[in-house]
């Protein structure tokens, strides 16, 4: 089926942060973005199903690094020590995307659709999270709150880390939201 | 503009669950549940946009109430019993509200559009939070942290409070849960 085409998702994935950014995410076409990315409309459909999926191909992904990690802690670490080096796990494939994630992040925050698509795959990955605690023993609501927990300090953590310069690793924001979190919980004003 | 319809939107709402309930809320029109209620269609569009909003009517004044509260808590309280004191207020307004929340409830876990709609309500309430707490004087990520802190405690225990017979009441899995996310985030096992 068609030529070996290097790169098409990278591809695509740049050139619709691009174009989303310059004209926005309604004014822009799959077409558009193929042709921007040097390649065919055709090759575009082959590895996304709609101009929305290019802003969240990685997120199944995501969850899946995220169950698979957080399955993988020892069985013997509390539960929000296991979601904590889960979340440093995460962070680490995000080094060098700054760039990438502020100008998805300013797409997403000029559109409301995306925004739910956001909340809609945190829940789901708020739900693989708890079902994997679960599974490795912790009672409810201890389960859920501890993904809840999780998710609530990556959203901050992560948009935090956007909103700044890029000097600072993901890794840094997450640590220190959860710490903030602890601080929090534990009554400090 | 017709005449007085008495609790209009109470009976509506009522009709609504239970035809969402018997036959599917895709199945349902505005006609069939002004029918129910014995009304007519055109005072259930005056009193919702659409059949999701009945379902959806009290979100802005929840919103209101959760705001307001938080507010009104006194200065030198701690983020977390300030919210804590705001979670026992607002479930104060589901006494007696069991079997409708449980109704409700099994609806929306029916249908995808209306879950996606519980995420973004509950997300504009997670932002409304944090705003309040930074005109208190509360710093970020704390105001962040301790408004997603609140949703999750509110989100885990509601739906423990739906899923339970309706013996005890919302305020106690409040409790609960928010003394859960304590002992989780505290590092117990």
């Amino acid at each position: 089926m068609g030529r070996w085409e290097p790169n098409a998702r990278e591809r695509l994935e740049q050139a619709a942060l691009d174009l989303y950014s310059e004209r926005g995410f309604e004014q822009t076409t799959a077409a558009q973005i193929a042709q921007r990315a040097g390649l065919t409309e055709r090759t575009f459909f082959r590895h996304y199903a709609d101009k929305r999926e290019v802003l969240f191909g990685g997120a199944h992904a995501l969850e899946e690094i995220f169950v698979d990690t957080l399955a993988g802690t020892p069985d013997t670490a509390a539960p929000i020590d296991a979601m904590a080096s889960t979340l440093e796990t995460v962070a680490a494939l995000f080094l060098e995307r700054h760039e990438f994630a502020r100008q998805r992040q300013a797409v997403i925050m000029a559109n409301a659709e995306l925004q739910e698509r956001v909340l809609i795959k945190l829940a789901s990955l708020s739900a693989a999270l708890a079902a994997t605690l679960r599974r490795r023993g912790v009672k409810d609501p201890a389960a859920s709150l501890t993904a809840e927990a999780g998710i609530a300090v990556f959203k901050v953590g992560f948009e935090r880390w956007v909103g700044d310069s890029g000097e600072r690793a993901l890794a840094d924001f997450l640590r220190e939201s959860l710490d903030e979190l602890k601080v929090v919980a534990a009554g400090a004003s």
